[in-house]
Order: C-alpha cells, then sequence, then structure tokens
C-alpha cells in the first residue's frame, strides 16, 4: 500500500514549479490538503483561468487577456518611443517609476547561450518587425545590467541601428540616495566613464 | 494599466505555498505561463482532483481515497501493533524499512505550543477511541526525535498508560552505518544511556 494516487500525482505535479525538489513537493502537498485547503482550491482555479485566458499582446508581447493589450492601444501614450525589457516584471518597475510614457516590447527572456536561448529562441524578429512599423523613432534598451542582460542590449542594439533607428541604454551609475562608500567599484568605474558635465 | 486580473490572481494564490512570497510568487507565475503549460494545466488538475477525492481514513487518519483505507482494512496486517506517526510521510520511511507489519495512526501534527497546536487541536480523543478499541496491545510511539515530536510522544505515553496500554519508542543510537566520530555527542549519550547487553 503506498500512497493515494491522486495525493502522488499532486506530488509530481508541484513539482513543474521552478525550484521545487521531491521533498519540499511533498511538504507543499501537504500543506495545502492539511492546513489551507480553500488556498489550494484557489490557486487551481486561478491557474486554470489564467491558462485559459492568458496569452501574449501581439503588439508588445507582454501577457494580456487580449488580443492588444490595453496599453499599446491608449491613445495617452507615445508610440515614437519604444522600450524594450526582459520581463513583465521590469516593464512594471518602469512604469512605476511615472518617468516614461512610451510603448513597450517584453522579450519574455534574455539571451543566454548555456541555456539554448538564442536571438531565435528570443523571436528578435518580432521585436525587428514591431520597431520598423514606420511610427517608432528610438528604442530604449532596458534590459538588465547583467552579463545576458547586456549582450542582449548589444545585440538589440546592432540590429535596431542596421535598420536606422536610434537606439538608447539606461544610464549606469550610483543609486539615487546612494553612499559612495557602499556602492560596488564595478559601478563607481561606470559612473566615473559615463560622468555628465555639472 | 496594471497587469491582467488573471495574472494577478495566479501570482497572489501562488502565494497559500509555504515559503513562497511575493517575488517567487511572480516567478512561478511566469514559468509556468511561459515554459512550461502543460506542467501548469497538470499542477491544476492535480490539485482539484486531490481536492474533490482526498479525505482522511476514518482509522489511520491518513490521506485516503476511501472512507477506511486499504492497509487499515488489509487482511494481512497485525492490528494488535499501532504505530503513531507524525505525517504519512513517516508511515512511508517506516513501510520501506519492511519491518513492520501492524497498523499505524497518522497525527497530521505534532504538538507545537507555539503555533496554537495543543492536544485538542492534534485530535488526540480521536487516537485514544482509535487505540482502545480492544484489539490494540501495543502502541509504538515513532513521533520525531525533535523536541516537539519527543513531547508529543511523552504526553501521547501518560495518556496510553492511563488506559492500560503497553507503550513503546523507537529507540535512539548511533545511525546504521554510522561511524562514532561523525556522530553528534547528544546521540553518542544516548546511545551509551540506552546501550544493551551484547
Amino acid at each position: 500500500m503506498s500512497s493515494p494516487s491522486s495525493l502522488e500525482a499532486l506530488i509530481e505535479a508541484l513539482r513543474v514549479l521552478p525550484g521545487v525538489g521531491p521533498r519540499s513537493a511533498q511538504r507543499m502537498a501537504y500543506h495545502l490538503l492539511q492546513r489551507d485547503q480553500s488556498g489550494a482550491r484557489r490557486l487551481s482555479e486561478a491557474l486554470g483561468r489564467a491558462l485559459d485566458v492568458l496569452r501574449h499582446c501581439q503588439r508588445c508581447n507582454s501577457f494580456s487577456e487580449q488580443d492588444v493589450c490595453g496599453r499599446c492601444t491608449s491613445p495617452g501614450r507615445d508610440a515614437r518611443q519604444l522600450c524594450v525589457v526582459e520581463m513583465p516584471a521590469d516593464l512594471a518597475v518602469l512604469e512605476q517609476s511615472r518617468s516614461y510614457n512610451g510603448l513597450y516590447y517584453v522579450l519574455m527572456g534574455r539571451l543566454s547561450p548555456l541555456d539554448g536561448i538564442g536571438p531565435r529562441e528570443l523571436g528578435l524578429e518580432r521585436l525587428l518587425a514591431r520597431a520598423t512599423d514606420g511610427v517608432v523613432e528610438e528604442v530604449i534598451l532596458a534590459t538588465n545590467f547583467t552579463n545576458e542582460g547586456e549582450a542582449t542590449a548589444h545585440l538589440v542594439s546592432e540590429l535596431m541601428h542596421a535598420r536606422g533607428l536610434r537606439v538608447s541604454r539606461l544610464s549606469r551609475g550610483v543609486p539615487v540616495g546612494g553612499e559612495l562608500e557602499h556602492t560596488d567599484a564595478g559601478t563607481i568605474a561606470q559612473a566615473l566613464i559615463e560622468r555628465r558635465p555639472a
């Protein structure tokens, strides 16, 4: 007599979550069944519904419940600027800064040769088609300042320049409110190189 | 324009999982939607099905798809022995040892005053009713050898003795295959106190 099959199936299914191995899948299953059945039901339904209704916006590629999301069709936004980010969470951070009113393109990833994600897997043709719609004048690269994010920005920049588009990149430097004493040397070096007239 | 509501709902729902905060819930949601939609569908359905069909066995209190599980009704098992464990995972470990053929009672927890889990919350009356069915002769305590597990074993032992039942506890000592050099001092001390004639 082993565990009931529905329990085994749940433990196995929980392992699709990133970073969840057999032990923590078991712990999660017991927790859901024993301590939070209503939360578990909510999770099952939220997951099913998200799978049913979410797709990628045909213009910005972010998650959307419509073919083209509300942001991309908003008349209040400046369609001449296109900001390229890695993930929807990055887009959210930019929106929270309330300092950008253009449109976005969400790569849903970054170049990562070790994981087999090259230009093709990242769907860069779609970004190219989007950026050459005749309206976009400037492409703002807002990928992360990690090695992979920088490599992605570099390649996108080359592709855009080849199409005659203006390309910019978020500036690097000491964080606002940051103390030099607590800023890493690489950032200090970059802030020196990219120093501005004052 | 914030995220689609179905995405927000999924991220919020993922936070019912133990140890999952807002950041990792977001990461999990993106992963499921972007990289593993079939795994996500499987998870949604496995969770829904487990909630629909799983209940607690009326005899051993473990998860079961029947009112009384197959183990408790098996004629091949010795109903005179009742082994008390904290969780189904502990039961599984004992079964894997192939050295026990009696029945089980799964507490589905342990005494934990700090979490508000006392004798009542742990349902010890149900264990008492189960152990005094007139068939059980020996109660074997196999709760963990943690502070909480030991406290649980101690209380259950007192309750059982008061009913005139024979009670035993798994032995403590140096693990099989273990080297003394790599065994903690507390275990060595216990192994000395509980030394057996050889």
